[in-house]
């Protein structure tokens, strides 16, 4: 009988599934709440537990569950919830068994030392005080990467942890198709005269900016029993178990994008999260598939939704009576305008839908050029400057906004943690149309303030399975093809079109 | 050699010290801010740490290093810190070794899921909505004691755990001595007209009251770069490393007490931990000895310090100055009065300093019935209501205020959960005496608002050594004499004396 095995599979994974989450909830802490003295403790804290978890996953009774299971596993359909547990928790295992649990113990240590490290370091415009962490980080993800030896290149493992089945060759080649696309689009757009993006920039109070963000994702559904947002340097998506997923944001008065947008970022992930089949809680299909199925939802929500005509139709009259006085004098369609203004810029979170690929795909090149070694991080802040000089036609000023903006390098690895980005923008869009062939309401829907239809076939389609499918497989199933970057560009090409007159 | 096997204790000691501190922090979270649907998966979490850290702790290797280190130990000094990590560490173990890590994991989710119900039942006076639970609880309790067979009243291991060399009799004999002091002390007081304690409830906003606190509890020499306040139900610390050691509380906008004393009190226990010799960092030292002499550190900083006449000299005119207008009218003289106020009363943690005890050793006895099975749960209300009854001559409108009132027995277990309250009373009075007769000009600094020195001297005679002494030789060491009565009871005869010119 293979019941008392599959049972003694999920209990252990569910203990695995506990010590990570445990985990990110002290990750979570220390971002949010931990009071400096705690850091040191904390970094051996999170590595603990993400030893004890790695070495409770490749235990070897797992392994030998996993082939005791194939019989079973063999009998049901492909996408059955027991045949995708196995088949899914052997392909972690497969890959994660090369790993020693030491290693990952050093390395989740060192990554939680180099991000304390990294807070500290960017007000002061210190990259000389995080360089010896990110040469440790870049040591530590080439062993990674050497665990699984037999690659193309050495990023191909690192990029197929978070993407799985993506390579650095097809990424490398997908982004050149796209960039095809957009740079002349960017040009077209630059060509015009600027959008008039002040009204972005008055006063608005940190207590009423975050209300009305909330209000917000309240009303897209994502469940406040089930979460909470609390503030951050870097906002971020995190989850405890599926009854707990919260995220982060981070408020500038000056500016009512930044968290505002952040919020309807994060919310999206969150909302992915939020709809995974419960019966799948302290399991690995308990989990988003990949980066780029996770960013695509995270993107559809800021960008695809949040950012459309008919959304502030429907918000704009509630914004202006959120900061009375404030936006008396901006009309929604100037205020529209603002919130998608094309513009060449240094920051990769604040830059539009247009732009802001090429922001990662510079990333991506440089992460596989520290890992190859032709770039050494000593030549890394001048090698960012020159890439921005190159492909936006821009200097920041110092590293804080240069070599230093992002998180992941500091707080993470080197290679994979990049290319899911452009890769969930595209995601977004063939989603977007395919719920929209099925429920071709949803544009106006969505003018009225209303997300139910768009949120139930998103859980229907994109959430509900967790990890049960890979992206590649998930992205047949939902949208009837493999990725491709049509309807992403025909998204684009519409929206600029109307706002640039192109 | 000995120094490999030390070694390799510590690591082991670390591993479990960092289970534990880890779930700790679950905890706080569980009671800061957890959404309600994190709460069953962290039930789950928490019992697993716990489960984790205490296999470690009793795993046999444990056993035979502590065995291979008898030798060395017997070479060191008693008070070394090397003899006190091995032996304190060898009566840890042999007292826990006796416990199945499986009813310690059943044990903590149990309290975790109770603790998760009685915020839920309190406000909805729903006793019985947390029956169940509390049985369990008792059976629980029961069972644990049971791992320790041979005591004389099945109370004695559970007071032991907290309250090391304490027993049912012995704590009962040291309540009835002081019993037979206070309760003439509490009828001479409320023979006397009462004070006028109106101006504690006028309106004092939250964020002028958080503020009030934590510029006390800071100039006191709690450390925010290792800890900071949250506000929960009900106020505690706790903490995750000797670099980080939080506290909470609570606000009444109409009660200028509540908060503030609660945070002078939580601040005590704080400073204590903070006070060990950093040295400790993962071992069994670095914890407060015993439940009653954590307990006299809060006390002393709340009462001792923070409702002294020479105290209030000092803060009352800032305390004037946080709220404006709002205490123009109020001498400090009536302030004073105001806050030491006697009265017999329902709660707990409001109640007075001479008519607290009381309190306590109406619950320490209810939980010995409850454990020797004279008394069950069910009863447990109508028990409760008499005890109030009989004892301060008060019967509680309802259960909220009644046997729902107290945390402990909900999320905790039932057994030695109380004594250590006035343990740390009578421990409050003699270790101040002992820093008085070094320092006589201590009262007289404390009315200038410096708390230097009478801190310098608990970090050097109670804090720096953790765990490394029992109560009962920490206490000797520090004041040249075993628990006295007597300097708790002419404490309170002079200050009370002097309030209600007896």
């Amino acid at each position: 009988m293979s019941e008392p095995k599959l049972a003694e599979l999920k209990q252990r994974l569910q203990v695995v599934f506990d010590l990570n989450m445990a985990a990110s909830l002290l990750g979570w802490d220390q971002n949010t709440y931990m009071p400096p003295g705690g850091a040191e403790a904390r970094a051996r804290q999170i590595a603990l537990l993400g030893q004890l978890a790695h070495e409770r996953f490749t235990d070897e009774a797992v392994g030998h569950l996993l082939d005791d299971l194939r019989p079973y596993e063999a009998s049901l359909p492909y996408d059955s919830d027991d045949a995708s547990l196995i088949r899914v928790t052997r392909r972690d295992y497969e890959r994660l068994v090369r790993v020693p649990a030491t290693f990952v113990a050093e390395f989740n240590a060192h990554a939680s030392r180099s991000y304390q490290a990294w807070t500290e370091a960017r007000p002061a415009n210190n990259f000389a005080g995080v360089r010896p962490m990110l040469e440790k980080t870049l040591d530590h993800s080439r062993q990674l990467a050497d665990y699984f030896p037999g690659y193309s290149h050495i990023a191909d493992p690192l990029i197929d942890f978070a993407d799985y089945g993506m390579k650095a060759e097809s990424v490398r080649a997908l982004f050149a198709q796209l960039r095809e696309q957009l740079v002349p689009l960017v040009q077209a757009i630059t060509n015009q005269p600027p959008a008039d993006d002040s009204c972005i920039r008055r006063h608005y109070p940190e207590d009423a900016q975050l209300r009305f963000g909330l209000d917000i994702i309240r009303q897209y559904g994502y469940d406040f029993t089930r979460g909470r947002q609390d503030k951050t340097h870097h906002p971020f998506m995190t989850k405890f178990s599926l009854g707990d997923i919260r995220i982060t944001t981070r408020v500038k008065e000056n500016d009512i994008g930044d968290a505002l947008f952040s919020t309807l970022h994060e919310a999206g992930h969150a909302m992915y999260e939020m709809g995974i089949d419960p019966a799948y809680e302290g399991t690995p299909l308990a989990n988003g598939t990949s980066a780029g199925v996770h960013e695509s939802q995270s993107r559809l929500w800021e960008n695809i939704v949040g950012r459309s005509r008919g959304f502030w139709e429907h918000f704009y009259p509630q914004l202006q009576a959120a900061f009375p006085g404030t936006l008396d004098d901006v009309s929604v369609d100037t205020f529209y305008r603002a919130i998608n203004k094309v513009q060449k810029s240094l920051i990769r979170v604040d830059a539009d839908e247009v732009t802001y690929n090429l922001h990662v795909m510079l990333r991506f090149d440089l992460e596989l050029q520290l890992l190859e070694g032709t770039l050494a991080v000593r030549d890394l802040p001048e090698a960012w400057q020159d890439r921005y000089d190159h492909d936006l036609g821009l200097t920041a000023p110092d590293d804080r906004d240069g070599v230093l903006q992002d998180v992941h390098w500091y707080g993470g690895g080197i290679g994979g943690a990049f290319q899911g980005y452009t890769l969930g923008n595209i995601l977004s869009a063939q989603y977007y149309e395919a719920a929209l062939k099925a429920h071709p309401n949803i544009p106006s829907e969505i003018a009225q303030g209303k997300f139910d239809t768009l949120h139930g076939w998103l859980r229907d389609h994109i959430y509900r399975s967790g990890s049960k499918f890979t992206a590649n497989e998930l992205t047949e199933r939902a949208t009837g093809s493999p990725l491709r970057i049509e309807p992403y560009i025909a998204y684009l090409r519409a929206k600029y079109a109307d706002l640039y007159a192109l």
